[in-house]
């Protein structure tokens, strides 16, 4: 059964045609009205533009990337590298061409034929997202296991896969998460606080680039996030695999190891995650057409059930896989708690940002805006605690059952039905969108409604979604930092060495530094868009008060925020790539273990305590909005606004850049570990 | 001259004698009309008020501890950890007595004598603090360390004293960091925005309690803060140079330890610390009385002066002690680079909080609160690069120069001039109340100005001291980490084992909950301030008219501020002192290990994150009441004060707080290390 692994790059194949088949099915949905269609249009022409203009600025960085990594590492290595960069371009671009086709559609089957089909379109729309990342991660990891996972010596050379999956996810991160915000900010403090006109007006000239933020931020940036966790998770698991040391005191903990030569233990462990990640996908195509039978009920219930479908197959296949290639069963007790452990820190992140913590926030809107912040940040850190500890209990567990190897292994069982799990984090952007498009249409009351509330169930499942792209990330970053001690052959490094100390805190910083610069960008591109919308209402004449012929130039916007938000993404991304390779050669690889676990720590509390923050400001306001507290336009809710504000770039921008950062340096530290010297030029 | 550490206790003595001399010259200043006597002595009553309630609080807790650390570890311990708290308790008592002494003091001799005076009044009041701090501490560890310090097995002994000194610390800071806090804005709630009333208006019942918050707050929250500090770089030095192992490649880097036999070896490094602090006391004595030489000058320089002046003296002497003792040249460097680093954090910790980022933050008051708070966290995230980079610095010079025994040494060389810095700390809130005691009483225009830009100038040193307790916290929560993995015999931790990362995991999750609570703390027990502020309003009949005989009744607000803040100081308390037991026995001591570098990176970040955003904003607030971008009353500066109003408990309660976390931590880590299983209960 271990030979199964030869398939796997078919059945990720396979998993692209399905979704090139759904695609197809969505495209054939009515999308409405000529306005629906133009807005459509708008949408999908800014979202790939800012797609095409991202990848043109990418190709340089692979380029030199890749002469870099050919030259001082291995060409091999290199060439997985660009295979795995465009595995992440194609899975942006296949994602986000569904889900701006997807909107208008979701529109006009909520108007046409109700609920059950309006929740039927948009689930199908984010299939094809969910069906992509898990399709093109086992072809691009199938296909090189094929080449190089013959051998444990030769498995090194995949790495390269996973660092060229990382570095575009920080791009797209990055890139999407501050146009998302500018967007968003830009269109509002224009529109809503200068202008005096409602959201969505079409009026406005930013509100299409804010409907084109959601598309690059929460599908394109959301997706190239997971795909890295789950390239990531799978590459990191093979390579802690392909270096651990098969002892006698390894061997007498498993006898059903009794016997077997020491390759062919480290051949069936690297096996073993791609095995898992294929029976994940397979349990995912049952999960994703089982919304067929659910959606005609509650739709989050639908959903819900979607995943549980995925992960109840999932479950037995494992155990039929550690049983049929005769691993230890504590190799399924680590891929379980993994899986468990995602589900928690996705309910926990439910908990923390639509639960009674959002009341308290609301509530001290009554003593004005600063109680507000307070009490948000006070939210966020405690909201850190759980999640951590679940991420303690599943290393805990997967060491306990399996090793170094089961942390890797974890992730790997977090990770492995992203089909369905990703599916329904596509969902939500692809249903606010379509409530947009039924807003800035005029579609009647009755569609509003549908529209709404497949909305309002977007943003659980976005909130849920958020919470385990960071639990993936952290136990990614885990595995991968395993697999780099490993490379790296740390196995005597202690923690009293203070290099290792040192290496702590500098991992601390950069996180932190990160997020200052990911903040301070969004204010810098939303200055920019402002400036732009208010040239319009300025030049255009007749736009601001709605004269017949008089059309806002939204491509103009789009240009411009795309421009902005293109120049911020350089700086956290050089930080990110270059700081591993500088304390690696400047202060060795000891230091550098010690950066990584640092980077690590504190990038997940940060990603955590930012999301939940700017989670639970953002539904405090929509809970004063649903009339309590006074309501909209009270002072409280002016209170309330300020919170939301401030939570914007904390919870689509400068958060989620974490999850890619502690993977990516991660990655970087293992593709460059053979060549890291033990001393640092500062320590000889 | 190893010997001259048992004349330790006298100088301690002699310091403390010094202090009450100066304490006898401030009171016998004049103090003032009857009006600034009452109110001095209102101040005084409430000040001493809170600390006894605090005490008697404490007095449970020592009583419980001392049962526990007798009964488990040793009696020895537990008479030394009884003497620790009770010379922080002194510390704080004395230093708080000559505080509220000195503020009205310094006013009447603005009023009488003019700048010169004053500030010699000012500067005097606080070297009381700085001189007990300073003296108590070496009279303690220079009494324990001539009991136990003769020989390297019974120095663990003394750990007990830096316990002691270290829970105090907690409470105090958490305690006296709530209910300046609380006092703070429930005061300025009431008074400026709802009766609209100025600040510091006699008639507000809560300005008392507010001026109570300054002095034990920041005299003896900070002292407390500082004299934990002091007090644990010195024993966790002792405690490496008593438990280092004398290899022959370690004699062999040293060719002046040549021909010692290892006992007298470590005998030498553990005298080292205690001839340095002594240095940095004679040297503080003449930096002290320096002031009398440039107290005509600039306020600002002659500050800055008598602490060049101590640092100089203090070098020289340090030459000659490793000189004449035969340590290695290398302990110098490493005393030195502690010493510099001290130096650079405070600068940097003034820069950010008074340079080009706080007019960065006031602009953004433009766009409202939201930018505010935004450019404010920003700040704040950024300014913990180069502040971590100097401890990195400062580490990585003590680890080349002297090895792990180079870290304690440097912390040491942070803090041992503190009878001279910890005097300009607290110089700034005798200053501040003296400002508030010549508004309330009605001094004129010209005493009002010399007050005034006293006041400003204890603004700036309030920043540099902030920084410098961070700092000296972070490298004291070093060293004692580093005595810890000696005492625990943790040589072979290697960082991948993933218990270790567990470790730091839960170590960040500490700070960050802390953090969490006290900034709630703040919140209730202001609240409970509000409504009795309202409640004295509305029954007092014509208190709120200023009419003749109307009093209000600061007691009751002292009172209610005293018992919140208590009540609020138990929790985070438990929390840091549980921790680290619950780990070390549960999880075992390299989880512990972990745990404790963990504890140290995030609550070293988020200090300096929360002091500095929230000095950024204080200041930000006040350069738009100067005037600039529409002044006192505009949009902007409401905007600015939303900012002020977040940054209070980030830098007075919750950032302050975690230097003790992570120094109590360390140090409970270090008592109990003797008892702890390798394996916790829950990995067996």
């Amino acid at each position: 059964m271990q030979g199964l692994t030869v398939y796997a790059p078919f059945l990720g194949i396979l998993s692209l045609v399905i979704a090139w088949l759904i695609y197809n099915y969505v495209k054939k949905q009515p999308n409405g009205t000529p306005l629906m269609q133009e807005l459509e249009d708008a949408i999908h022409t800014g979202a790939m533009a800012f797609l095409k203009k991202e990848y043109s600025v990418l190709v340089v960085f692979i380029i030199v990337v890749f002469i870099l990594l050919g030259w001082g590492i291995a060409w091999k290595t290199a060439i997985a590298f660009v295979t795995g960069a465009a595995c992440s371009i194609a899975a942006g671009y296949s994602g986000m061409t569904a889900a701006t086709r997807g909107n208008s559609r979701t529109a006009e089957a909520a108007n046409k034929f109700g609920q059950a089909k309006a929740l039927n379109v948009s689930y199908f729309s984010g299939s094809v997202m969910g069906l992509a990342v898990a399709g093109l991660g086992i072809l691009g990891v199938g296909f090189w296991f094929w080449v190089y996972g013959g051998d444990p010596d030769t498995a090194q050379y995949i790495n390269g896969f996973a660092m060229g999956a990382s570095s575009i996810a920080l791009f797209a991160r990055v890139g999407g998460g501050v146009y998302t915000k500018a967007a968003d900010v830009g269109a509002d403090l224009v529109g809503k606080v200068e202008a005096g006109i409602p959201e969505d007006d079409p009026r406005n000239p930013g509100v299409i680039a804010d409907n084109v933020g959601d598309n690059v931020g929460d599908i394109a940036g959301m997706g190239a996030d997971i795909f890295e966790s789950f390239v990531g998770s799978v590459i990191a698991t093979i390579a802690i695999g392909a270096t651990m040391s098969v002892t006698p005191e390894f061997l007498a903990q498993f006898p059903v190891l009794k016997g077997l030569d020491p390759v062919a233990i480290k051949l069936k462990y690297m096996a073993m995650p791609i095995l898992v990640v294929m029976a994940g996908l397979l349990s995912s195509f049952v999960g994703v057409f089982s919304i067929k039978v659910f959606q005609k009920g509650n739709p989050a219930g639908a959903l819900r059930y979607t995943t549980f479908v995925a992960a109840a197959i999932f479950i037995i296949l494992t155990i039929i896989i550690t049983r049929a290639i005769g691993m230890p069963t504590g190799a399924f007790w680590a891929v379980f708690s993994g899986l468990l452990c995602g589900i928690a820190i996705g309910l926990l992140a439910e908990y923390y940002t639509s639960g009674p913590p959002v009341k308290r926030i609301a509530r001290q809107s009554e003593t004005g805006p600063a109680t507000v912040i307070i009490s948000g940040l006070a939210v966020g850190m405690q909201s850190t605690y759980l999640p951590i500890l679940g991420i303690c209990v599943a290393t805990y567990i997967g060491f306990q059952t399996a090793g170094i190897y089961g942390i890797g292994l974890s992730a790997v069982g977090m990770l492995a039905t992203v089909g369905a799990t990703m599916t329904v984090d596509a969902y939500g952007p692809i249903a606010d969108n379509a409530g947009g498009i039924s807003e800035m249409s005029g579609l009647g009351p009755e569609t509003r409604k549908i529209t709404d509330s497949l909305d309002a169930l977007g943003n659980t499942t976005a909130a849920i979604g958020k919470g385990f792209a960071i639990g993936s990330a952290a136990l990614t970053a885990l595995a991968l930092f395993v697999a780099y001690t490993q490379a790296a052959n740390l196995g005597q490094v202690v923690i009293d060495n203070p290099m290792v100390v040192i290496g702590l805190f500098i991992g601390g910083m950069v996180p932190m530094t990160c997020a200052a610069l990911t903040m301070t960008s969004v204010g810098k591109a939303a200055f920019s868009i402002v400036e732009e919308i208010r040239r319009q209402f300025r030049e255009i004449p007749g736009l601001l008060e709605g004269k017949e012929g008089a059309k806002p130039d939204p491509a103009t916007c789009v240009s411009i925020a795309t421009t902005a938000a293109l120049k911020e993404m350089v700086a956290p991304g050089l930080v990110a790539v270059l700081t591993p390779v500088a304390v690696g050669f400047l202060l060795g690889k000891e230091t550098l273990g010690g950066m990584l676990l640092g980077a690590t720590v504190m990038g997940a509390f940060l990603a955590l305590f930012m999301a939940n923050s700017g989670g639970a400001w953002d539904n405090a306001k929509k809970w004063i909005e649903e009339g309590n507290l006074g309501g909209k336009g009270s002072n409280n809710h002016k209170a309330a606004v300020v919170g939301d504000t401030v939570g914007d770039p904390f919870k689509d921008t400068s958060g989620p850049a974490m999850n890619i950062l502690i993977k990516l340096m991660s990655v970087v530290s293992l593709v460059i570990a053979p060549i890291l010297p033990t001393l640092g030029l500062f320590l000889r």
